[in-house]
């Protein structure tokens, strides 16, 4: 399964940068994940863009008023992804005011990493992490625990 | 309010501790936010060093199974221990295997930064961002957004 992750700009932090390029290394063998960066702009531009951008998607908004699933939930979630022969699957994560109505609308769920607020390049890291996770518990491996 | 965050080891992740770093130089001007690592060893012996570390603390453990609180919560309850007075706060982060029943019976309270399982050293990155949050919020500064 295709995995994107969207995120307004490239991460400016220093340690956001190392991280999320950390993530990024130990995902690429598996060769399914890509992470693209929109421009930031109007809430209204930004939703442009992820839209345009995961096209074809199965969307998912990342907002902390979502739901906020454990790890092996998300696990579950993947696996019948997988089993319905879900393709691509997308993670929008929103600019600092969050998502537009119009955003939310279009994808297929809201997915919480807690109700606190983060800085959105920890997000994405959070989210990069999680994603690493459930792909060593697809994968059999050890790196998890309940 | 001294405030102290207690982790087993200090990060080894380079990305970790660039962020815990970052973090740290950022809450220092406030002289009040303190991170002590206790040595990974059994669930026994990190409970009994958090524990005599936290002596005389209001004891917080970190837990994903905890009350997962919004960062406005979060501040309120901040504020009430202003309030009350409360002079020390201590967040414990547990290792990898969680925290042990009797160091649990020792803590005032459970949070969780969401229900998701997450490496602990970003754990450790994601509770300091929010003591961040919250000192800005108190501060007044615009740092936060809801």
């Amino acid at each position: 399964m295709q995995t994107l992750i969207l995120a307004v700009n490239k991460p400016a932090l220093a340690y956001a940068k190392a991280g999320v390029a950390f993530y990024e290394e130990r995902l690429r063998p598996l060769g399914k994940v890509e992470i693209r960066y929109v421009k930031e702009g109007s809430a209204n531009d930004v939703a442009d863009a992820m839209l345009r951008a995961s096209e074809g998607y199965v969307r998912i908004a990342m907002d902390e008023r979502g739901m906020n699933w454990s790890t092996r939930e998300l696990e579950a979630q993947w696996r019948s992804w997988q089993m319905d022969a879900v393709k691509r699957v997308a993670f929008l994560i929103g600019p600092a005011d969050g998502h537009t109505e119009e955003l939310r609308a279009a994808c297929e769920m809201t997915l919480s990493l807690g109700r606190h607020t983060m800085q959105h390049e920890l997000a994405l890291l959070v989210l990069l992490e999680q994603v690493y996770r459930i792909h060593t518990l697809l994968a059999g491996a050890p790196y998890h625990r309940d």
